[in-house]
Formats: structure tokens, C-alpha cells, sequence
């Protein structure tokens, strides 16, 4: 009989969630927003009539849930502090979900770690025991697998490489640090770095009037495929610097493969060729030709609940 | 009865070998050139002979061996194309030794991970779970424990932080890359910031006139002690750098702490105040407060005889 697991994407405008087979396809899905809710309590009850829907057809064949969520911790299992969530200092998510549905099986992490389960149990990584899925989105995240599991260190907040330091003294990041590599590598940083090119230029862009808050890395994706140059010289200062930052984590943990995940992936070897030349660039000899850069092989629109379900799977 | 684990380091000059017990004190021990011999079956022989001394009143409690060593693979208990060892493309170290002394337990690894292992089984890592040695010498290597185990990663090498990048397109490296941390952060690296700084100070420091080859960290630690400016500024360069590397490590594996290990580290506040003042500086605010950085707590005569041995009672 065909077994099944719940994943569950917590994002501060919506709640995404799914029931997924053990072969990775979503069987029955549901959305609605977060945002409808004003406390833990009252969210959870929203939530709890959300997964009674999507887990009706399942004949009780669900083996768990695992959910991704800003802030959230796997080894105490709370959502700790979220500013774009209503749940206050610490909300005992895992704790709740077990009390009120009896599963064994309930696991939370933030989504960059949930992404990275994903790849490893229906993607690019179910072969691999040392992978890294760097997420590409407003920030950068990062779950990291070391011998077949996520690295989540002391505290259950390892991996946090959208915070490493690519430039010295360089760009203010929301963190409160200069130079976050966040900051350069993720749709935002590839906005930043235009206006730069742009500013670099003298605004000879086609896309130079576009204001700020119109701009998104698609546009300028769009951009330098027309061939304009401070878009293209966007994507490869990007690359560059990811390269090196993805050379620092090749030094430290020795991966196979290093996955990225995100929208700017989706301009293909305009990110890609860039990032893989650096990196080889910034490698010791040892490592050289050894390590390969690879988009994530989840469907971008299902990756966040199928993500979430894998770490059931992992647990089994 | 008392049990014992055998220690050895093999180093390009110097072989040194001890059997410890299960308290970490080496109870008899045993040293020879690693120089006067030409080959590695000849140098097995030499070894042997030594185990054999220095065995000899250990009653059969030996329970294995532990083995540091310059380009040592633990997968494949080879030593690979090492440099200052006459040993060819590969030698089968640990093969050659489980064939002449029947010991089930024998692992090799490089200086730096025996490092961390002694740390964790005999020095101030016994507790933890997670953390990080760095060891500062001509070079700088590391030890990275994750979840009570050294990291490997996919082949062996994994922990090759002396070639993070810490400055993009800086100080030429041994490795063939450019800014790599170890030019910066390492016995030699010391060295290097000292004549930038003596260049700064246009030779003003009271040890400018000691030429290169009779530098050494040791000498331009005397003169910070004197109250030599360059001298002193060479440690808050070299610890504002170290720092900032910290931190990155700490963003990948979230330690509890962080041994440094070598030469420099005696120099005690001089190199770990700025160390300690720049890693918290670069956190991020989740993680700021929480990370020890700490001198090693293994005895450096002593050290890399005891790693060795760590590697069999953490194996036990």
C-alpha cells in the first residue's frame, strides 16, 4: 500500500502544504495565508483543518510531517522569533502538531535545510552523501549534507552561509554585518549589483529608467540576454564572487556536488558558466574538476512541500 | 588491565612515536629521521622496528594504531604523493601495517584532524560535539568535528581551511592560489604581515634589521611584547583576519568552540584578544556571545603522538 507524508512550507504571506507519495510526486495539495492569522493558537487551528483536508484520501497510510519555516529549529522544534510570523518568542510547533494528530514523525527547518533534503531524497542528491543546496532567493541559503544528513551543528542553526564574508568592509546586509554574501549572491544582491554596473556605465542600459522597485532579477536576467552590458557584467561579477564563496565551502566540508536553487538559476549559464569558472579558479589543486555546480533537480513550484516531506522520509 | 593505543607522526624530517594510555599520558616513546630512509618499504621496516620498541613492555594491551601524517587519506589509508616523504604516488600505509602487526584498529589521517581527535578524547573538546582545531604552523590546517566526528567529506580531504580565501587576489600561496588564509594566518603568515608592517612604519621597529630567514613568529612576538608597533600591529592584523575567518566557520558548522593549536597561540592575548574581538564583530547576531575561542588543551610536545592514538579509542 502506498505510504505518505506531509510537507508543510510556513512563509510569512502564505502557508503552502501537501501530501507527497514516497516517489515524490504531491497527491493533493492546499494553500492559504498565513496571513488570516494573528497568533500561534489560533494558526494552528487553521492549519490543523488544512491538513485534515489535504490527508482525507490518504486511508491513514500518513507516516509523518515535516514542515519548513523561518527560524524554526530542529532540535527543539519551535519557530523562535520570526519577524514575519505572529507566533511570538518561541512557538512549539512540532510539540502542538504531535499533541493534537499523534504522529511520531514530526521534523521542522528552515527552508534552505528543507530544500536540501528534498534534492537528497528525490533529487540530484539521492546518490550523494556531501552536497551543499545553496538557495538563491531575497537571501541566500544554504542546507548542508554531510555523510547523507543536514549539518545542523550546536544548536540546530549550522549552515547559515548567507552570512559568510565575501568582501570586507562591503555591503550593508540586514544581518547588521558588512559584506554578507547575501548581500552580492542572491535576487537581491543581483539588483544591487546592477545598479552598480548601471552607476559603472554612466546608465548605458537599456533597462537604466527602470526604478527600483520594478527591478528584479528577471528583468535584468531579460536584459542581458538582449546583450546589455552592465546586465551581463551583473551575472558575471555574481558568478564570480559565488564561485569564490562556493570554493571556501568545497575547503571546509569536501562535497561531491553543490546545488543551486532560486529564480537567478533559471537564466542558466548566464549564472552557471560564471560560477563554475570561478570556483575551479579558487580551488587548491586537490579539488580542481572534482566538484560539480548543478541547478537543483526539484520543480521550483513544489520544491518547499516536497522538501518538508523528505525529511520524513529520512527519518524511515 | 591497563590498554594502549600507539601514536605516530610521521613528519618529512622526523618520525615520533609513543604508546599512550587510555588517560592520555605516553608511557614510552621513540623518535628517528624519517631522512634515513629512501623508500617506503625501507622506511616500514624502520617503523617497525620502532613499534616494536616501544610495544615491548605493554603486555599485549595494545588495542591498535593511530597515524598523522602529511597528505594521508583516512578512506584509503594511503599516503599520497607527499612532497617532503619519499614514499611515491601512493604508499598503502595502513594495509602494510595491519598485514605485519594483525592490528584491527589502525587509521591514518592528516596532523590537523589527529589534532581534533586528540582534543576530543584526551583535551577541552571531551564534551562537545561540535567544533573546530586550527593549528597554526608553517601552514595552517584544520579539524572539523561534526556530531562527535572528524568531517571527511566526499573523499578524505575535507577541512583544507588554510585555503579559504580571506582577501580576493592577495598574498600569493604555496598552493598556487592567491589570499589564501594560511599566508595571512599562520606562523609564516606572521611573518609576512610583519614586513608590511615594517614597510608601513617605514623600518621603524626595534627588530627591522632581523633578515628574513632569522624571522620568526617567536622573535616578532618578543618585540610586541617590548611594545614594538609593527610588531604589535602584525598580531591585531593577524587576529582581525583570523577572526573574520572564524566567523565563517562558524556560519557553516555552528561550533560550541574553537581550539587554536601551535606556536603562536603562546603568544596568548597578543593573538587571541583580536581573534576574539573580530569573530564576534563578523557573527551574525544569532550567534554572537556563544562561540569559545580557546587554546588547545593537549600539551604540544605531546600532541601529535596523542591525536594519533585518539583516533583508536574514539574508534573503540
Amino acid at each position: 500500500m502506498m505510504k505518505y507524508a506531509i510537507g508543510i512550507d510556513i512563509g510569512g504571506t502564505n502557508t503552502k502544504l501537501g501530501v507527497v507519495d514516497e516517489k515524490g510526486s504531491v497527491v493533493k495539495r492546499h494553500e492559504f495565508k498565513t496571513t488570516d492569522y494573528g497568533s500561534f493558537s489560533t494558526y494552528v487551528e487553521g492549519l490543523l483543518r488544512a491538513i485534515e483536508f489535504v490527508t482525507a484520501a490518504t486511508d491513514g497510510q500518513c507516516q509523518g510531517i515535516g514542515i519548513g519555516a523561518p527560524n524554526s529549529n530542529y532540535y527543539t522544534g519551535t519557530i523562535d522569533c520570526a519577524p514575519n510570523l505572529p507566533f511570538g518568542d518561541s512557538a512549539p510547533m512540532v510539540e502542538t502538531l504531535r499533541t493534537a494528530l499523534g504522529y511520531k514523525h514530526i521534523y521542522i527547518t528552515n527552508d534552505a535545510n528543507a530544500a536540501a533534503m528534498g534534492e537528497k531524497i528525490y533529487g540530484g542528491g539521492r546518490n550523494l552523501d556531501h552536497f551543499i543546496v545553496i538557495t538563491l532567493g531575497t537571501g541566500l541559503g544554504a542546507g548542508i549534507i554531510v555523510d547523507g544528513k543536514l549539518l545542523y551543528g550546536a544548536d540546530g542553526l549550522a549552515g547559515e552561509l548567507g552570512h559568510v564574508k565575501i568582501n570586507a568592509n562591503g555591503r550593508v546586509c540586514g544581518c547588521g554585518g558588512r559584506g554578507c554574501l547575501e548581500t552580492y549572491c542572491s535576487a537581491t544582491g543581483i539588483k544591487r549589483t546592477f545598479l552598480e554596473m548601471v552607476s559603472k556605465y554612466n546608465g548605458q542600459s537599456t533597462i537604466a529608467n527602470v526604478p527600483w522597485d520594478e527591478l528584479d532579477a528577471r528583468v535584468i536576467e531579460d536584459a542581458a540576454k538582449e546583450g546589455d552590458i552592465p546586465a551581463l557584467e551583473t551575472y558575471k561579477v555574481t558568478g564570480n564572487l559565488l564561485g569564490r564563496a562556493l570554493s571556501d565551502f568545497v575547503h571546509f566540508s569536501r562535497p561531491s556536488a553543490i546545488f543551486l536553487f532560486g529564480g537567478p538559476v533559471k537564466s542558466g549559464d548566464l549564472l552557471l558558466e560564471p560560477t563554475r569558472a570561478s570556483l575551479e579558479h579558487n580551488l587548491m589543486p586537490i579539488f580542481k574538476g572534482k566538484i560539480k555546480v548543478l541547478p537543483s533537480e526539484l520543480p521550483q513550484a513544489d520544491a518547499a512541500i516536497l522538501g518538508a516531506s523528505a525529511m520524513v522520509w529520512h527519518a524511515l
